[in-house]
């Protein structure tokens, strides 16, 4: 036992440290409140399911992704990979239990055997939001206007959510006669903001020929690249033409739009038939959400309507809609579109320690500060000072108290609010003797 | 893929459902305030880390309760049973970038594959806040002033924190000659609640022989069953005299006990040499905490000092204070205290659905009322209103709004002021005629 063990973790998983916690947590403490007050109920669900409930609708990807093991009891088990399943699975489960519309969020982690790269982790947090059994317009528009609520919520950044229809593109192929090759032109469509345009039209026209791989991109392309919000409409028009005219889905596009205009939140939305989710399960509107100033980053918040959720564990068809926002991919764009912020403290002022024997009026002093809603830390011992000042620093601490030297604990009792000490803004190490009244007007 | 698979989850895990969930994270808000307010700072570890690092220390009873599996690497890898090793790993991995005395909380899920019983549960919540790298009396009252803190947000309800010192009883075992017994005598002794003191007698006078354990039985009873917060330093002194006297760990009770005293919380504190905490790793004071009303839920908030965290993984030692607080077991707690509340709603209103066309204004008058920061939900469409008021009624909404037949969206546009519906109040089914005003003014 006196080999020491190198203390280090696994490949693609993180330590968080206090700075980047309290981020993280402020963030999703933001995002809490928009989702309360939305009419938006929290759920959870085990971190670990059979693998049967977990693995039977993915492909051959998802499982070699997947944690899965045998555990001690021999049942063959795996880490939850996304919210998704879960959610179907819990639906299911609680059907009799749950009120429709449900209105659920969940902020979880999920674990993911992937290669590690940049801004790809093996555990990450998810946070989904969705409203299942309600195929209306209503909770389209709601989903939309919370992810805007949710954005608008974290912070002061420009940002659009591109929207598009699934069904209106399948239509669209269909029309064209090409549905067969429906999967496949999925796939290279989604990957129209990677390869470009060129790339897309290749690999189209040696799958459907020339003239149809042209129309395809004609519908995928829309407006074009100088797209904006006032063009919704006409954006609409120009894909419901190539897809045969007006149905229920260019419809029901329409019936969102108004509910957008009539909350006064349009301006952030752009009709943009290029929006596709690949292979993902969609069956309705589908959208992403791209910041304005670091749309390199890739979408956001992405998400759409699904026709089927709950197909592997029941017959009856449950409808849903909803939303995930990525959080690790706003945490990095939140540093690149910011300096470097000061870390955040909600401590207001430290009591130094100079001499142990103080401690008890230290912490009689603090306990009367926290009484006003002053938060105050002591320093537990004396320490050198450079260390003192060192950990005010690290913790973002910006005022110091000093208790004189001459000060005992019936000063104190006596008259409180007359009792001095010294006050030192620890940024511009200007210091001055106060009063306790005085410091609480200060620190107020 | 025809073949349904029933939606079920592991033995030992459980799903939450919203209105549980909803207290538990309401609780979790407050213990957070706390800590935050305290000083403390969050931090997070992987659920996932090397076997390595999470079994080492543990004996065999642990290793057969761990998820423990090769990953698709090959990897030996471990799902975390408790948030204490991978506290240790953390420190010595992050030791320079990190500040001391670090004061650190985390709130997380842990598991293990216990046999399932009532309360025990394979995945559960643990709430862990430490102060690492300072011996110091101060800290070690900072800890107990914090589980008072904690438990006074949670709730109106009466709680005492029993604390005792491991070496005291350590030094009076080796007084007794009986030292090389102490692993098991610890044993024995933390069962007394469980078997009473006949029991423990019984066992330790085969251990130790009659004369001893008596002794033993005497310095754990202490004051006996009516020990009170004003006992504290009759107790001590007992105890500190069958232990051979004044020494530096009575000493430190005293001066805990003097800070206690000085912020004015010592009634909630009684010295209770009975508690010993069993083989755990604490070397300095160690507590349990009881509830007034259901002491027999055992402790909900444990902990104690330990002389070296990071022995694993680091030469230098790092000494440190901690507890943990039973989040499941104080919800079950409150269970038993109060009467079952109705369910928690962030939404004030809801209006109803009568006719879809009205959908567009129904939402313009939310987002109205939100603006105003009153929370409002739309029922989405214009289902029976049996089923919406159930809706409203499992969610916990209050107060329901129907839109007048006759209502225009430009009357709304034209007056908003005047505009006027009927509000219904859904716990009494009074109804009555308001105008916005009105209602702002009502529900605010």
């Amino acid at each position: 036992m006196n080999n020491l063990i190198q203390p280090k973790i696994l490949k693609g998983f993180r330590d968080s440290l206090p700075n980047d916690e309290i981020e993280r947590a402020l963030l999703t403490e933001k995002l809490v409140k928009v989702f309360r007050n939305s009419g938006f109920v929290p759920i959870d669900t085990p971190a670990l399911e059979y693998s049967e409930i977990l693995l039977r609708k993915s492909g051959g990807d998802t499982e070699k992704q997947v944690f899965r093991f045998n555990d001690n009891g021999g049942r063959d088990v795996s880490m939850r990979f996304d919210l998704t399943v879960p959610l179907a699975r819990f639906v299911a489960e609680h059907h009799s239990a749950l009120y429709f519309p449900f209105k659920r969020y969940h902020i979880a982690k999920v674990w993911r055997g992937e290669k590690p790269q940049a801004g790809r982790y093996r555990e990450f947090m998810q946070c989904d939001f969705d409203i299942i059994g309600s195929d209306t317009a209503a909770v389209d528009f709601e989903i939309l206007s919370l992810i805007k609520k949710s954005l608008n919520e974290l912070g002061d950044f420009g940002f659009k959510i591109h929207i598009s229809h699934r069904g209106i593109f399948t239509r669209f192929l269909t029309v064209l006669g090409v549905e067969g090759e429906s999967e496949e032109i999925l796939r290279t469509v989604d990957k129209l903001s990677k390869i470009g345009k060129d790339g897309v039209l290749e690999i189209l026209t040696d799958l459907v020929g020339g003239e149809k791989a042209k129309k395809i991109l004609e519908f995928v392309s829309g407006a074009g690249e100088n797209n904006s919000s006032e063009d919704f409409i006409k954006n609409l028009k120009l894909v419901e033409n190539l897809a045969g005219g007006e149905d229920e889905d260019t419809k029901r596009i329409k019936e969102i739009y108004d509910l957008l205009c009539a909350t006064g939140i349009q301006e952030s939305f752009i009709f943009d038939s290029s929006i596709t989710r690949g292979l993902d399960y969609y069956t309705g509107v589908v959208y992403e959400t791209f910041l304005t100033e670091v749309p390199s980053i890739g979408s956001v918040c992405s998400g759409g309507r699904y026709d089927n959720l709950t197909g592997l564990y029941m017959k009856e068809k449950v409808v849903g809609v909803g939303a995930s926002i990525g959080l690790d991919r706003l945490l990095s764009a939140f540093e690149e579109l910011r300096q470097k912020k000061p870390c955040r403290s909600f401590i207001t002022a430290i009591i130094f320690c100079m001499n142990n024997a103080d401690q008890i009026l230290a912490y009689k002093l603090s306990a009367f500060l926290a009484s006003k809603n002053i938060n105050v830390e002591v320093y537990p011992e004396a320490k050198k000072m450079n260390q003192q000042y060192s950990y005010a620093e690290k913790k973002g601490i910006m005022q110091g108290i000093f208790l004189n030297e001459n000060s005992s604990l019936s000063d104190f009792e006596k008259d409180k609010e007359n009792f001095k000490f010294r006050l030192k803004n620890l940024a511009t190490r200007e210091e001055e003797e106060v009063s306790l009244r005085e410091c609480l007007e200060k620190l107020k």
